[in-house]
């Protein structure tokens, strides 16, 4: 291994400007107009796969953006990884927040700036880096793998699902490992082993055909504004308890084991507080924050419209309301009963007064794997090497629908190894990556392989 | 008074004719591009009145649109009507509702379609043309009588209160008279003898200091839409009922006559549900419809906003949410009462979870007459000769915040004695004012002169 690391240290300038050529590609699925450059992006990673040593490497089509395949299987009887990573990235407004262009990679103060660093482009070549340095030193892999990069993620994987269940056969593996997350904080290398699942809904309702004047009409109708506002605060209390019933039946309590592990976490609720202008934190009783946001469920509106909501004064009694809300899921709560168990509810608590309109958006599982199962003690011994400490165990209270379809699908495990910062703005103007933990990635990667491969 | 009567019947044609040019100029007091139309109109408006016999014709002006001034104070021993008006419109949007160009007045089934046409310009001409007919026929007004016609009725009467309060003595006088309100139906002409107050405020919740990951921090922080909505429904209870402490402590109570009278009124729930598209009336547990917007106070959500609205779904924590809100009031209940009272129990209900802002927009306060005032009497001989039918006495639901003005700053009651049909469209596209109500009105306006006059 000792030729590998050291490969791996040596290149790490190499590296730097590889990925800036992978970052420069603006593959924004979520707009039609960088089709062109969503399918430059996946010709670029086919190609750099090629490079790196891999085979079999193919764009597959599919309805929407083409998903990259390479592999690598001359380990003989040793597992094989399936790796999932994407591609494609979330679009770059407000583009005057940015301090450099976000498709022009720029390092800064030990950070690589540009859209994609750590979401997720960074993660993937980490992993591509680490494959080049195995087969360049040793003229093969210590594990057999098996690649798929998707053009989808950030337009929510609407064609996965369906690739996965048609490519059963050429995806046979042992264990899944995707790079797309963070770490707890800079310092504290994690492995995440549980996702909240969602359910989303838009919910709409009718009070009249037109809007009508609230002077005339005021008092004497229902108000569907006011209706939508009953009616969400109906669905949880002001303490923090969801009020849907028989909404909390499926959920797993969370282990004693893991409330005092949590516990020891180096996260500091004054700071929170301060990094994101929270006036009070605010949650179910009985939990902590992070209990609240890894182990139990939630109901959320994500959106509120209705009426007069521009400048100023104007009395109209709106004739409609819309909301969005979503729920995060966690084991066992199935989607499909929780959307039916919600669905019920709104219809025994809506007035005859509004017609109610209820849309099912998308969703996905929760997902949580045994902490102790053999391939996330694997990664937590290639952390430990790759990162000089050894990873903590985490649960996230987002949702990587992915990862629940290669359990279902396929039948695999997962192991969740990111080396983002909670910081890194993946979503948002200035998206970075540490350039030290992308180093310490490709080690870390580098390493994983090893270790996965040692399994018998 | 035949001689004025004849008058007025002959010129029937022409009455129309000289609307339509009223009605040409785009006089939307909203719309800064219109300004010109604004004051051109406030032009035609004053060689009107001269042209009709006013003496004494100016535009004041204010900081805003000018007032146009006119009077005729030759009758002795005469009481001396004020009467108000505006000259300003709507803005005309959507204009593809439009059957016709709404600044090219168009007969249309006895119907004079055009923007203005009852709200307000045809009920101001229709004075115009009574007062021409009393001059050109005997020299003279049977009263004494001093006219302000507004320009920013339509933006809030902004400057209006101080225009009354610097010009008391200009505008001394011992009634109001206003036309710009519609009869109770069609073929049933009304006085009405009361109106509801305005309190309308902004609110804004601030939760965090941007937008948050749904999934990240769902559970663990207050969401303020959520918020939001249980603080509006801590406002009202869901049979109708408001929450908030004192409201109802100086409603004055319906009195049982008013009851009895408004009961006899043809009203049709099913009718107005029909047309309105409403599912079921709801309102005030032990009121009926009229008595609700006529007689109760409301509150109302004219507005929500808050995190994603747009198609489809995102699963964000919203950092904002905003609502507009509301309250009609009845006699004896205090706009600036009630205004503390609210953000008192705001201030009460809202949790510390999250910064609330609580912004007073514009209001009124309530106004009621005693229907068997003199001046009210008049108008109900006026109205029963130019009707054919004696008029009902109804209050409406909603505010003109001008006659508790006229009320207060110069201690004038006023007599509300409108020929709108609820069905003209004032605010919408397709405004129109019937032909025949617009006759009758000249002629009732000319009675009411003459029995105003009598009053000594």
């Amino acid at each position: 291994m000792n030729n590998v690391i050291d490969f791996i240290n040596v290149n790490r300038e190499r590296y730097l400007d590889e990925l800036k050529a992978l970052l420069a590609i603006p593959s924004i699925s979520a707009l039609p107009e960088h089709a062109p450059d969503v399918r430059r992006c996946a010709e670029w990673c086919a190609d750099e796969m090629r490079r790196v040593g891999l085979q079999g490497v193919e764009l597959i089509e599919t309805p929407g953006n083409p998903v990259v395949y390479g592999e690598w299987k001359g380990a003989e009887g040793a597992p094989t990884i399936l790796f999932y990573g994407h591609y494609d990235v979330q679009p770059v407004d407000p583009l005057d927040l940015w301090t450099t262009p976000p498709f022009e990679a720029t390092v800064r103060d030990g950070e690589i700036y540009a859209r994609g660093a750590a979401d997720d482009k960074g993660q993937v070549f980490m992993h591509l880096k680490a494959i080049e340095a195995h087969i360049k030193q040793n003229g093969r892999l210590p594990v057999n793998i098996k690649i798929i990069l998707e053009g989808e993620e950030e337009v929510g994987s609407v064609n996965l699902d369906n690739f996965v269940k048609a490519n059963r056969e050429k995806l046979a593996a042992d264990v899944v490992v995707i790079s797309d997350s963070a770490m707890f904080a800079r310092g504290v290398p994690s492995i995440c082993y549980g996702l909240r699942g969602l359910v989303y809904f838009q919910i709409d309702l009718r009070g009249s055909s037109t809007d009508l004047h609230s002077g005339v009409f005021g008092g004497a109708v229902a108000n569907p504004a006011m209706v939508l506002a009953q009616m969400l605060a109906q669905c949880k209390d002001r303490s923090g308890n969801i009020k849907i019933a028989g909404f909390y039946d499926d959920v797993v309590p969370l282990q004693d084991e893991e409330r005092k592990a949590w516990a020891t976490l180096p996260f500091n609720e004054k700071q929170y507080r301060k990094d994101f202008g929270i006036p009070k934190v605010h949650g179910e009783p009985g939990y902590t924050t992070l209990e609240r946001t890894w182990a139990r469920p939630t109901f959320e509106v994500n959106g509120l419209l209705s009426g007069f909501t521009g400048e100023g004064a104007k009395t109209v009694l709106p004739a409609v309301a819309m909301a969005k809300v979503s729920m995060r899921l966690v084991p066992n709560q199935d989607p499909d009963k929780i959307a039916k168990l919600f669905e019920d509810y709104l219809a025994k608590i809506a007035p005859k007064t509004v017609e109610v309109k209820v849309t099912r958006m998308h969703g996905g599982k929760p997902w949580m794997a045994s902490f102790d199962n053999k391939y996330i003690q694997a990664a937590g011994r290639a952390i430990e090497q790759g990162f000089g400490r050894a990873p903590v165990f985490t649960r996230e209270g987002g949702s990587i629908p992915v990862v629940a379809t290669f359990q279902e699908e396929l039948g695999l495990p997962s192991v969740l190894f990111g080396v983002g910062l909670p910081d890194e703005n993946a979503h948002a103007p200035n998206e970075k990556l540490d350039c030290g933990n992308f180093q310490s990635g490709i080690i870390s990667s580098a390493i994983l392989y090893e270790e996965i491969g040692k399994i018998r």
